[in-house]
């Protein structure tokens, strides 16, 4: 997806990290603009009944990921700092705040699929109002906001993926099983993945957290001190192939594999396998946003929750490692994460390290690292009213805009929830 | 609306009961053309996103409408009757079935929202391949196939209605309020209603139901005896005015006017007044397809539940018309009910006359008129299952397409639906 | 079960329409200390812990009964006619009002079974004081509180039926399935039930409905002519063998027998059978309040809803008979309906005529007679409030006391209830 | 309520860890049958009807807890290690599991409510026909059985506690409030809570969780290093009357201080005070165990879930510790923690140290130690498969029968649950 992605270059883990404050700041207005340009991109093979519709409450209408993104600069950058700036549209204020109590009433989430009107269309416009105003407002002032303008890209490149995500759910339920963009999958043989392998991390205390330079986000900071027992963690995450062999051997029919609320998840769902597979009489095949597509073993297995992750763990003898464990072992092999993308919003063929095409469940809750305080006002509702209820899941996925991923990304959702591009890895204490 | 609807032509109660059999079928295949160019352009002020999602669970897309319309005339014409006739597309089939078992899975109701493909445009080529069949088909043997088509025109005809009521319940929901059409309100003094008049019934032996000639739904028949004990029946619905009143003495809040499932409702729901109803500081306004208007009392009041027509009448130390006193009755003033349609979606100010552009609540439960037998085949799915938990509205209403009332009418809904254009008349024993 | 229920002698039917009005009077204080004494002996197999729970929101704990019925005589009679009575405690005229809104405040519904204090013995204390009360009440004033008292004594009548109701449906889920007592059932060959007759309506004007002598509920009036067409009504309940039959011919999984809303039943909660039956490789066996029992085909089906009643008449090509038929019909039977009570809770083997032990579906909605006004007053609530969204049942059953039924009764339920002892007889038009 | 509980002598924290494992042996006995009693004389005050209901699915019959922990021995001690001994009655195998998916199908959490039978006093037959058995035993193989019995006596006590809030729960639905002992309180001014005082922790690698001697559970272990910054943790609990500062500040109102998920909470169940709080015109008061009580403000607040105690401390400008924070500096106070029982079952006023009468929310979430596994075969379901969706309490409540509790005990709930002894204390970053 080089064509919608505007990517950093080099390995995303490594940049990030040592990329210059001065080389942050000039290439801003370039990114802001690659940023806003991909969302629509990614928005052009959706119809405009596509982007109105939301399949459930956790999800988005992809035209109200393409409006709260442009809230997000309208609200946070324009108004308080670009004298003159009126809002395009007072209305547009209270339907798209996402979540932020703090700016007042907002329309609620389970009603984002009833806004049929503004249209898609009016959407388009709007994002180039506010375009054309951060453009000047960056060309005046752009020191003062970079960390606010970094922050809003970063915003957009979540729901990038979110956007995602979401229509590929919405999509699922159409019984037409509507093809977002078709993608050439290379004619490999289905081999196994590669064989695992085991990185061993020694007892002792390690930092972890984003301790700059270069963006972040709040919740990977402060970076401190943890200590970690003697492991082992898998070089890379679980395959399809194994996990059918989890299938096989009656995971999902025996409790004893199985976390309490795992297992009411199961019989509540009916799950029997991971989202979006379909197994009739013939090969199994998994609903995409390329199409339906055949199971491949060597590939990494995906949509799964926490819960089954955790059983899939319990069934092979080992458990998840704790996203302490992730963070040291990725450091560590950082310069073996330079991977390509994979061109294509499916995961491809497995191989060794930390830069895979799948968001990896850890056995951490999500909380507050020590010392974490949220920002002042409404930004510090980004990340720290949300630590609670949820797991942290590390790495990147397939869907993942390029730059946007680091070492020290805590991703989070509940443990229950299938529908983003999850997998995991496993762990061993030694 | 002239412009949308074709007209019968004089007196709509009358005129259905005199018109020839010879003239039917003549002027079927003109009906025919009228009614699906009324359906378009009933959508045409909807876009892509409006006609696609759904509300809640008792309405449907505007989409859906155009299709399941279309559905009916290639399930139960094109493909049995017209030679080398095969299905435009075979999801089809399955996507716009709403409620006939007998054809098969069908898309569940409450999923009529997720179906963003095919497209509001792809509906329409659908809609056109259907009606140049249908002309053919027309051209070849229409009496034989002329019932069938009779009741595929009645039937869009009726999801006409539903997808006005439909759309403005949606829009309801939208915090921008979006009109629908615009419409000049003749500025009129708010007068309040003409003064209420009375009919009396006299106690004795009537008939009633549809015998013919013209078209009539299955459930209108057949026509029998029914014994009544002498009563009166007002000559005009209940005003927005009286209405107030009701509220204003507390209606809302005094249990003992209500049935025990009406005021759990009224807890329940939180309802405080009609549907659309915004009463705030200034003059009390209510939602319509035409944007937010005042309330006006000369109007009759609309938007009221079963409950809250039965709760009136009790305040008011009065009751609900039976649907056969409501027939008896309106059949006596037959031909003082020419009204002409109000040409807005909103009901205009109250006249004397069972014409009005509310539908009305009847005391009487919707069961089979004695001697009835559903028709064989999926087409018997048509009424009848739904002969239990519905009260029968009579009449028509501002939504309903001119034409389409008959005198014999049986309208449906459970006694909370609040959506459609729904009022009531009083009645009382002698 | 003579030694619960106090007899009436005679025909139950015929009896109380031809009781004089000295002789109610005189038998009044007799009857209401059988009928008190009656709901004891019923409570009596129950421990406090039977008696306290509550198995769904449509059921009440068996110590609730005996206190709701013990609240009626004190809230209506004792209070505002026995000079210098005060309550026995404040607090259970909250607890224990049902659904009278005009008495204010009142303990929720579904919250019943938290009441574990008062204790059952507690009701018992309670029972005593007040019908201490009652028979000094009834030695001074009998005449002007007549109506009242027998109102009562058919109100306790009403809830000794639902404790049995209740609690056989408090034991079904039990895993023990408790027996509430044991009852030897003859020894009898599982014959099949008689032949089915029919009985001819001709077509005419009927009247129905009470008109005295003797007491009956305000719903069983005003008396008031009906038009009958003519039509065929059998002479007995559909048996068990009969429903097997529809069971082994698909009718669970046909939806072209059901109504909209009773197919929807089916789906949503799995019926495969009327309620109670166990159906495993061995004999059928039903659950019955003297533990389980053997299914017998000469027994009449019961623990069915309406949706399954109306869904075998659909599928045996008939329909359910209309109230009005029911009693036209029963009414030219009287004199047949003379049958012993079966002396046990559950059904015994069919017979002709209509004092069978099952309540029957009839087609009718639940609505009020042509004339009906509710009592002024908290007593008006007793019936008319519930007159929407339920069906009527006739007949009487065999957890109905002795004297209890008339052929006016009209009992109501809504028409997906099942743990009532319903069955139902099929009808057909001439 | 020396009266009741067994004491261990001395400082339960302290005394734990100290017992050797000879006295551990020869004492076993006198403990199981002192923690049996003790079962029983809770349950003594609750009549039978008490003893049944289930006020929500967290909640259990006080039945059912005394025949769960009886189920527990015969189970797991009596069937597998005594020669000839057979179930008492094979059905409440079945009945009294709670959760053990290895040990077979169960009855369903949410119906435990309608085990009527068998009756309370049944449950007392086979509570002491267990203890027979386990009595024998226990005199013929104690060595071999110890850990398991050690454990059953921990599991008893846990469900004494559970019986306390559950029947607390139960009694608050009943509007006659029912006082489940009366006890007297002292007649003490209404001071404030001690003013609070702080205890640093010095960054550093720090040793926590249980290494024995003595019983603990298994999910205290295995005993592990963490690294902690330097933190302040106070010395007592927050009072209620600081908690009626962030009342009286608008705390249940300023969606700021709140999780995403508690301020849905909030919303949803109209959260404004800590649960049983009564807060009329006069002086507030709060539901007991022993009646109605008043507030006092220098008692620690309780019946808060995780959510008010994270919102507090937001609040406050503080943070909740985490559970190794509290740990830490409990052991170092362990001297300090001396306090003598309450003799109630509601909190006594506050004291500096860390055994106070309520449990503490801390900011972990309840998840695995580094190492930790849980045993083979179904006791290994005691506490590992909960590691999700929970938050940890550490300490002891007014309802912890002494002797129960440990420095290195993890109790966990939902962070919603409020119905336990649940209160907390603040920490800070230095």
């Amino acid at each position: 997806m080089k064509e919608i992605f505007p990517r950093a270059g080099g390995n995303a883990f490594e940049s990030v990290d040592t990329v210059s404050e001065t080389q942050r700041c000039s290439a801003l207005k370039e990114r802001y603009l690659a940023t806003r340009t991909a969302t629509e991109t990614l928005a052009e093979p959706l119809s405009p009944e596509d982007q109105t519709i939301q399949s459930m409450a956790d999800a988005s209408p992809a035209k109200w990921h393409r409006a709260h993104t442009t809230w997000f600069f309208e609200t946070f950058l324009l108004l308080p700092r670009l004298p003159g700036y009126t809002p395009f549209d007072e209305t547009y204020h209270y339907l798209f705040n996402s979540y932020y109590e703090a700016l007042g009433e907002r329309h609620p989430r389970p009603a984002r699929g009833m806004i049929t009107r503004p249209a898609a269309s009016d959407i388009a416009i709007w994002r180039t109002h506010v375009d054309d105003a951060m453009l000047r407002l960056l060309d005046d002032r752009p020191e003062e906001i970079g960390d606010l303008v970094e922050l809003g890209i970063a915003h957009e490149q979540q729901h990038q993926e979110l956007l995602l995500t979401d229509i590929k759910h919405a999509f699922s339920l159409n019984p037409l099983l509507p093809v977002y963009v078709a993608r050439a999958r290379k004619p490999a043989a289905n081999d196994a993945a590669p064989k695992q392998r085991w990185h061993e991390i020694a007892e002792g205390v390690y930092p972890i957290g984003h301790d700059g330079p270069g963006f972040a986000f709040d919740n990977e900071g402060p970076r401190h001190n943890v200590f970690l027992n003697g492991a082992k963690i898998a070089m890379r995450p679980v395959s399809v192939g194994e996990y059918m062999d989890f299938i096989a051997d009656g995971g999902y029919r025996r409790p004893e594999f199985w976390l309490a609320d795992g297992w009411d998840a199961v019989r509540a769902n009916g799950w029997d396998a991971p989202a979006y597979w379909q197994r009739g009489d013939a090969d199994p095949t998994t609903f995409t946003l390329h199409g339906l597509l055949p199971l491949r073993e060597d590939e990494p297995v995906v949509h799964v929750s926490g819960y089954e992750a955790a059983a899939y763990a319990a069934w092979a003898g080992k458990r998840l490692p704790t996203e302490a464990e992730w963070e040291v072992a990725a450091r560590e092999h950082a310069s073996a994460n330079s991977r390509e993308p994979s061109l294509s919003f499916h995961p491809g063929p497995l191989q060794h390290g930390f830069t895979q095409d799948v968001w990896e469940w850890t056995s951490s809750a999500y909380s507050p690292y020590p010392g974490f305080r949220p920002a002042k006002g409404a930004v510090g509702e980004y990340n720290g009213k949300f630590m609670v209820n949820q797991m942290v899941l590390r790495g990147r996925s397939c869907a993942t805009p390029p730059g946007h991923e680091r070492l020290t990304y805590r991703n989070f959702f509940a443990p229950g929830a299938r529908w983003q591009f999850s997998g995991f890895r496993l762990a061993e204490d030694l």
